[in-house]
């Protein structure tokens, strides 16, 4: 996904609006650069809420946990602070045990950041991985082919 | 203890170390007030560590666990990045359930911040207060007298 | 204000919803404590946005900076990931160069969290204390009594 | 850099030690995985300082400023409150206008996190990327190289 081009806002089905707090903004006047693993966080929360398995109990139900293996931010222009921004969120690789977001920050559909998300599904105790389990795989493919709108 | 004057830096047995981060820093180009209370943290988890009961399973150790329930911070002067301070911790009061450690935060020897921060002993699942048990209870008076050096 | 009641949720005429990120709690799966004061902050900024004079141009345009002098936080219950809270702002007395806010943290109408922030206007160079600028006494006056209501 | 394999603990003239606070730790006991660019901004400030070019003003000496265009974590290992960590990091690649650091974190020489971050040189106002100053290419190449220990 690294050579891919990100995906403009539209290509997002998931979206979650955010305000920049005081306390995310630097000296520099602009956002620090960690807090936008937190809002990727926050989005993805948003995420497994939207495809009916909130976290982590949601997630649980299905069977394991997951946990980040490797984040990617790319930063394009600065979020400043009190600007409502956007969160893109999508699913764009499930693997066998571990699966890939898409993420995105816009601000009037201008991408701030681009970035991804992996995660692996692991037992909490021995931190060994999984396969997703197919309960998770099935509510994240219906949620991106639309199919659970009936 | 808010009407009281706060103690200067000679008066605090325990004295921790600590550079400001960039992150820690607003746009006013000063500490962000909220993370006084992420040092006040700090403050205590080396307290504990120096009476012998490490948190959190020295504490445990002991039968409880403690929660805050009132945190006050007087902002005299503010920090700023790269600084280096001291955080000084002092439990100014033993009640039955709950203690009050005295807080200041320091720039050679100026003091920045005061505050201070009540904790209760209580049981993590009811919640419930319980009296603070005896061991850690001589484990402070023996710190704060200095009769651990003994 | 420590010696009084804190106010209930209908008090306030301010209140501004929050979710509670993943990244705020902690490992007894309860907010840390310091989060309030980030959260008492984006209630300010409500706040000013509220009565017309947003931070930091609003303020500026009055003729003065704000800065922090004191924050108490009283804990009385826990908040929990993923919980929808009220973060509740109302000013409580206006002094001649210092005002103070009363906050309020609430859960489905019960209060988590009750406590005070105090500012002083100052010269963002010297931080020598002003009298608070009629405009923003005036702007905070109407909205409390409702009279911006016309 | 991605296909490269991290380098070990030995690689990284750079190193500075970190204590877990209670404060970043989540529900999962685990530190949350952006609090990992904190403690890689951290490192970069100790590297300013190391090669005699200390964050701001150093850099600003040089003529230029520098922001984050690019961060890279993965995650091989989780980190735990109250550990003492390592903070690595070493100039991999120095480009015209822009720069990259490999990081690390370490606990007793395991490697926790391997990652990159990617600086452009820009004009503060304009945001326009300028060649990297001849006096910050020469310190970072002596550090480097440890010819400043001549």
């Amino acid at each position: 996904m690294n050579a891919a081009a990100p995906s403009p806002l539209a290509a997002f089905r998931m979206r979650h609006g955010l305000r920049v707090r005081w306390a995310e903004v630097d000296p520099q006047n602009i956002v620090f650069n960690g807090h936008y693993l937190t809002w990727f966080d926050i989005g993805i929360t948003e995420y497994w809420r939207a495809i009916g398995l909130p976290y982590p109990d949601g997630i649980a139900g299905t069977g394991g946990d997951l946990f980040a293996v490797r984040s990617v931010i790319n930063y394009h222009a600065s979020a400043h602070f009190d600007e409502v921004l956007e969160i893109a969120v999508r699913a764009a690789k499930l693997g066998n045990s571990s699966m890939t977001f898409e993420m995105g920050i816009f601000r009037d559909g201008e991408r701030l950041v681009s970035g991804e998300m992996v995660y692996v599904n692991a037992d909490p105790a021995s931190r060994t991985a999984h396969p997703l389990p197919d309960k998770l795989r099935r509510a994240i493919d219906a949620w991106e082919a639309g199919t659970d709108r009936g």
